[in-house]
């Protein structure tokens, strides 16, 4: 039985994961938090439940949530999705971003992103035949050659993918940038699809630039979020994306007939969670913090490194140790050294390697601690 | 922004219970309970969030819970999947029969399907660039002339979808149903997708024939189920499928790109609800008591029907009534006599119109009787 990915393998984070459970190893690899969530949104869900919120939600989502996501967007951003037709509902921004492309992406059209990318990106693409080309981002800084990107957009590009702040590389797009982007699609009919599912996890006084921000992009523009990286509880699987209402429209009949609609009380929960932004506003100084006790903690050690902007991913560069190439070397260190972090090189094209690994310091400071010792002593 | 389904309108599901919401009909269209469900289970769901099960699930489920499902296709069917690799839990059956399509079709396969059909079939084919083969099933038994199907099975057809019982007709495939399946796809590589989403609610000493029941059909079935439909948890979303290892492989390379993994807390909750298999097995003594009472009540209205043999809807043939077509009867139903049910036509090829209306009676005693008394009075 041939599927249409014949030569798809098994997601990096699985794989990681795993062996890091195999071999009993601090797991930085997966990006979610070892601590507990916050016990008043857990008791939300129980009250939800205990209220009768378990059948279907609205296609779109539980109203009162569309709408505090609305007001988020108006207190954050100063921008307008409506919540009967702007905003919808997903199991995941993953969901999200699948469904996004599987609605538009025809064999042949292109689909331009920035690597080091996140992975589920391209098999989704190229479930739907279209071609994903790449702009490559060089380490240590991982910023965008716009003069690149402008000779890879041409008449058969259909949609761009941006990530800001981005996971792998941390890296988070200036207001320049996203004005260069608004550039080079300005009288095109490309669809932006952004991902911003860390866009309240940003550092050093740095602003989050979304597409929302601006006019012309928001106008071809999925922005796409996640309650998962934003509440620590990535295995409630609740995400959405928001779009102008001709966009979104088209999302809905595909979405409506992937999942037709997400996990109800959980959805009532955060509409109740969302009444306090601090929730939310309080999350850059708390991840901040985490990844200054991190490096603080490992600055002697043979790896180096760019602090993160953003995203809860720190990038080593262990060039300083003489390793063949990084997923071996990520290997090693989950068995020999129990700790487990993500190698790079699954994330660029034709698995370029930079001898760079991502560990994720959404941890308990104990946790870093540990983490700490060990890279100090290799 | 031209989508790849530019003609799919919105799911009837959406315009039936929005038009009786808007117009406060007594809603027996879409298909879930509106009464409580367990509070054992919910006590489970927060039982499980507060022990810390709030973060990714594996990516195939939990294994607690693919364990369970294993000995309930042990203990019903003597059928065996390896929780290892030939169960994936996914965001509601729907995620599942979409992923499923996605993985396997691709432009120019066909797909043979039996109508009237559940309506979100077709839709993910087309996205998929495959072609929708229908058989009509004929009102008011809703048998399958396995004579017609034999001639529309060609060497194009990628995929046979059956739906047993059968949404929404509530019909039951026999064992010789099953057998004829069977011989039909001998010898050819056709996938099977086996919608078993009613599995539990079947009536009168009727026996539910899974397709993991005849090796030549599991060989090549993936198995699809809901913890919504069983457990009065429809907006829970979650569901499952099965199929051989070789086939759940393909399956996961898609599914982990659409949504990786799916709610976690209440995956180990079902892990713990299911330890009693009673559970399921009084499902259908619960139902057929409310299908006897519906129909009792409404014995002497105007209204004629064949007792579904399982799913919990009951057709309503309206051809004693003087109505143009059925979307026509089932909106002044609801704007009229506040009482709305799903026209059949939506579900059929050209929209053929049997003149029946589709309704819910997952319901309490009380709303079941308070439809039958407006039935009664038309
Ligand atoms: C869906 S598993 C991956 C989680 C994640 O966002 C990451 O580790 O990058
Ligand atoms: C996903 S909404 C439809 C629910 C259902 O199964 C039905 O009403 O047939």
């Amino acid at each position: 039985y041939q599927s249409k990915l014949p030569n798809v393998g098994t997601t990096i984070f699985t794989v990681m994961g795993n062996l890091a459970q195999n071999h009993k190893a601090l797991n930085l690899s997966q990006g979610f938090p070892n601590f507990k969530s916050d016990q008043k949104l857990i008791d939300l869900v129980t009250n939800a439940m205990n209220s009768g919120y378990n059948q279907y939600a609205p296609m779109a989502g539980n109203l009162e949530l569309r709408v505090a996501i609305t007001n988020k967007f108006e207190k954050l951003y100063n921008s307008s999705y409506h919540p009967d037709s702007e905003i919808t509902m997903t199991a995941g921004a993953t969901q999200a971003i699948f469904t996004i492309i599987s609605t538009f992406i025809k064999p042949e059209d292109e689909v331009l992103i920035f690597r080091p990318a996140y992975d589920c990106y391209e098999p989704a693409i190229e479930l739907n035949g279209g071609k994903t080309i790449s702009v490559q981002l060089e380490a240590p800084h991982y910023a965008v050659d716009w003069a690149a990107v402008s000779k890879k957009i041409n008449s058969k590009t259909k949609m761009v993918i941006i990530n800001t702040p981005q996971n792998p590389s941390g890296t988070v797009f200036s207001k320049a940038d996203m004005l260069q982007l608004q550039d080079l699609l300005k009288g095109t009919d490309i669809i932006l699809l952004s991902d911003e599912v860390y866009e309240h996890i940003i550092f050093d006084d740095k602003k989050h630039q979304s597409a929302c921000l601006f006019p012309d992009l928001k106008s071809r523009s999925f922005v796409v979020a996640s309650f998962g990286k934003t509440f620590h509880n990535t295995g409630w699987k609740l995400g959405y994306c928001c779009a102008p209402k001709a966009l979104m429209a088209e999302f809905q009949k595909v979405h409506q007939f992937n999942v037709f609609c997400v996990n109800h009380p959980m959805q009532k929960a955060l509409a109740d969670y969302l009444q306090e932004p601090e929730h939310y506003l309080k999350l850059s100084a708390f991840y901040q913090r985490k990844r200054d006790l991190f490096l603080s903690l490992i600055k002697d050690s043979r790896f180096k490194f760019t602090p993160a902007q953003g995203a809860y991913f720190q990038i080593l560069d262990y060039s300083n140790i003489n390793m063949e190439n990084d997923l071996d070397f990520a290997k090693r260190l989950t068995i020999d050294h129990k700790i487990a972090a993500i190698p790079l090189s699954v994330f660029n094209a034709d698995n370029l390697d930079h001898k760079v690994l991502r560990f994720c310091f959404a941890k308990t400071d104990d946790t870093l601690k540990k983490a700490a010792d060990i890279l100090n002593s290799i």
